[in-house]
């Protein structure tokens, strides 16, 4: 397999230089190979390259710098509202409006955009996923004026890369595979898994500079927290509601 | 790119041949450089290589029988109770009980899954996957013992290639990507976007088999119905508050 594979390191910053038309046609179109229900293809993909519309889906991603500086955002979008007209101009009743069929077109948008990822990155483009995008779906289905049946999923950047940022560090292995079925973590696996991680001089720098006593902290009370999680939850499915996918 | 992202084709049907281990190391190395939030890695993924838990996990995905017959079976599964259990073992307290972590580690998840298939399909092997893992997602946590915090989301079985089936259709690029907004489709563009699929032998003779009128009745009447749909939107919304992800 090609090296990329383990390589890779997301990339925030972006040259000038433009993704020409022909390779972004050729990487989107390696995306519409990856595995799909059904081969019912329930996704889109918004590609933005235009500045302004770059300035306003910025907000929605808390304003990350990435949106505005690479010069291709894409937006990849769970989406039954083409196929629920297909149905429809075919004396066919589509019944897709729940949350299973947001899930099926979910899945399908996840894996077009890792294929993206994956063949831009094989052509020597950085990319960068943005998890805000489920944060602000309904920021980004105003701005992008998606209809009823589709939903945000994710958003990546991508440009040629202008940094080479130090690989950041995984679990290892065995750390995340399990055989057979699944064998719970005792308190001294955990201690194992996360050993490396802790162990790292900038997790050292990263749990001062955020003024924490340990990793987990930083997570708990800083980037992830709870209060936070809750209301973007009850956000995610007001959009989902809202979208028509909570019958 | 690699040409494979083009030629890809589901595959159903594989040899005798294992898949050694070292290989499958590999592969799934190369998933867990996938992009994942905040470095958290919250997924696992469940290696069934053993004929009599293929055997046990094969009813959750209606007997289909790429299960039992693929030499490795991977289920790719949202996991927070690792990193919730790392988090309360660091003086943290989680607060990842919601929808929102939910869908953060089921995207995990999911780009975890879609590069281990691209990488697999690099090397040779061929995968499909089996969207049956979130209809019965409740019987594969009770077969493949997954604790609270996990939920599977993608099933892939992986194996070298026995067939070479032709390759599916997919709708024109135009008919899934749209630049700066949506483009909503007029039902000229739906008709467009649909008519090479619709002109195929195939689609006619797919049509006459199930004794319906159009294609889209194919998917409304029979493959993806409205009863099933909302059953199964049920069952999933259940295990999600068994998980605990519903608070």
């Amino acid at each position: 397999m090609n090296e990329t594979f383990f390589l890779r390191r997301s990339i925030r910053k972006y040259t000038e230089r433009p993704v020409a038309q022909d390779l972004l046609d050729k990487i989107l179109l390696a995306g519409t190979r990856a595995s799909t229900t059904g081969n019912m293809q329930v996704y889109s993909i918004i590609v933005t390259r235009d500045q302004e519309m770059k300035k306003k889906i910025a907000p929605a991603h808390f304003n990350q710098p990435m949106i505005t500086s690479a010069p291709v955002v894409l937006t990849f979008c769970a989406d039954f509202n083409r196929f629920n007209k297909w149905c429809r101009q075919r004396k066919a009743e589509p019944g897709y409006d729940n949350f299973l069929s947001f899930m099926t077109a979910a899945i399908d948008a996840l894996l077009v955009a890792q294929t993206v990822c994956n063949a831009a990155e094989e052509e020597g483009l950085g990319i960068c996923y943005l998890g805000t995008v489920i944060y602000n779906a309904d920021s980004l289905i105003e701005t992008l004026q998606l209809p009823k049946g589709v939903v945000p999923v994710a958003t990546v950047t991508m440009g040629w890369p202008a940094e080479l940022p130090e690989q950041v560090d995984r679990l290892p292995l065995e750390g995340v595979v399990h055989y057979e079925s699944y064998h719970d973590y005792s308190s001294s696996m955990i201690d194992d898994i996360y050993s490396e991680k802790e162990a790292r001089t900038d997790t050292a720098q990263f749990i001062n500079e955020n003024n924490k006593e340990t990793l987990a902290q930083v997570f708990t009370d800083i980037r992830y927290k709870k209060a936070d999680n809750e209301y973007f939850s009850e956000a995610l499915l007001e959009v989902l509601k809202k979208q028509g996918f909570m019958k």
